[in-house]
């Protein structure tokens, strides 16, 4: 049967419209979905969609080119639980491993301070003990050894109450908060008082924080030859601790660039300088403070002075609380 | 007049086609063209591309994923030329501004040196008189008002002799490489012996490197209050030397990957250890040694000690010609 001109006509006109579709499909944005479900409706998910928007808008007033938006995360307690911290948890671990090898090691004072978890001798006994300690744990070894052992651990140890792999413990809503300034051109680093190359183990298959975006504490190493090869050689002497005001300082060293976003949380006052200086630039910024509120789903503590609110409430930065912000704490 | 069927069903198919072939012209790539027009056909060209290729290649026996395909590049004498080295030159002429306003100062020992060229001065009374320097002309003032100093030097220098602004004389050849290197997933770092502050001024226009990725020598500073505000101030004294060894302990430190490709340039040795390391692992590499063989396009020099030479002999490195390799030198 011969079909009539316009209904041919209009057929390929189908095609035609199919095929632009095809095009536009690629070029089109998905429909809008929310791009932080963990986090409730309120004042703080306004604030960071508000702001997100602000700087990445074209055109608009608060405008910030995509290479200069840059955003800092503490680690401990931003990121993940610092109930016990993961790297003590990892270096007594290694204290325990080596008593077991050598009992005679239990003698010495730090070794018994950390094995017995009195953190009061570290505190009078101060740098000297914290070395000691460095020195048989994270120590007196190449860097490729020492990142073997650490992504050791990251396999086996678990959660003690949270009974979970360390690696499964990150907060979901701040990963979701990660992802969408990704996706919103933002370059995300870690800035945290952990050791920079503890971190850099787990920071991508967790956060999507490539190593050269983790900025932590570091010991200093040596160059060394080893059968003919350079290699790292790391020392028992601590080089830089990356917390308060050094986390502005290491932020200028290593990024040069001052962050749009900064978060960081309440414990030890240790992110006031970062947020501080997030905030004392010309353009936009947002500052976050998470308060651990949440004694059921995580943990509930607060700082002895009280630094940390008092600075965000100084500065008018946004406090999230664990209990009331975020409908969900981990994805596990 | 009414057209005839077939016709207008060969109209529409037509466009048909044509929107289909639009869509097909954004995904199909444009014919292969050769990635490093300036650098001619020899060993060292080859080497760069079978290198790329070996490592980008899915499934092959190089594969390396994107993520951790780093290249770290000197930048005196490797991507610009550092006769003279263009901070001295910065240096020089802020000392001279200073002497301008106030006389008396040029009978400092260090400043009479710097105005004088007087290079062993400064090898001979060392460290304290390179921090006298630092003072009047780095130092002792806020990172912003150093930024804008900075700024307004490559706004106005020009080389001495190739009579261009310092940021035309990027070396072609290097920014084609480094595109190249980019457009095949890498991530190319700047690790320099310069000041890290005054590089990450122009890495972006020049190189296409943000100031995260740019590492280099630094001062020390610290943390300060001025008009209410946190600001960042930089003091007197030296803090770190990318140089030698050094590069890869900074490498280690703010980057935390080996890097699999590494460029540097016959001089001072300062490049030998970066090359070396990143020879070290266990993945391909590629290391450049840049010779400067080209009195007549840009300046021909060698080493005292010939270290350079004698390491890129010993590892196999490839040594590369700006005379023969480099069918041009600059942009302008």
């Amino acid at each position: 049967m011969r079909r009539p001109p316009r209904l041919l006509f209009l057929q390929a006109l189908t095609l035609f419209v199919l095929a632009l579709a095809g095009c536009a499909a690629r070029v089109i944005a998905a429909a809008p979905v929310d791009p932080l479900p963990s986090w409730n409706e309120g004042a703080n998910k306004d604030a960071i969609l508000a702001f997100v928007a602000r700087v990445s808008t074209p055109g608009g007033p608060g405008f910030v080119p995509a290479a200069e938006r840059i955003a800092t995360f503490d680690n401990d307690g931003t990121l993940w639980p610092e109930v016990p911290v993961v790297q003590a948890a990892f270096t007594i671990g290694k204290v325990r491993a080596k008593v077991d090898r050598d009992p005679s090691l239990a003698t010495q004072p730090a070794i018994k301070a950390a094995l017995t978890g009195d953190l009061g001798y570290f505190t009078t006994a101060g740098q000297t003990a914290i070395d000691e300690l460095l020195a048989i744990t994270a120590a007196n070894m190449t860097q490729e050894e020492f990142d073997t052992e650490a992504r050791l651990f990251f396999q086996h140890a678990q959660h003690p109450t949270l009974k979970a792999p360390y690696t499964a413990l990150a907060y979901r809503p701040m990963v979701e908060l990660l992802n969408f300034l990704r996706a919103n051109g933002f370059q995300n680093f870690i800035c945290s008082g952990g050791g920079a190359d503890f971190m850099r183990i787990v920071s991508q298959q967790m956060y999507g924080i490539p190593p050269q975006q983790v900025i932590g504490s570091r010991i200093d190493k040596q160059l060394d030859q080893k059968g003919g090869r350079l290699v790292i050689w790391r020392t028992a002497k601590v080089a830089s601790v990356n917390d308060k005001g050094g986390k502005v300082l290491n932020i200028d060293a290593e990024i040069g660039l001052r962050p749009l976003l900064a978060a960081g949380n309440v414990r030890s006052g240790g992110d006031i300088e970062m947020l501080e200086y997030a905030g004392a630039g010309a353009r936009p910024s947002l500052e976050l403070m998470i308060h651990h509120d949440d004694p059921v789903r995580e943990f509930a503590y607060d700082e002895k002075n009280g630094a940390s609110l008092a600075a965000a409430q100084a500065h008018d930065w946004n406090v999230v609380s664990m209990k009331h912000d975020w409908n969900v704490i981990f994805s596990r």
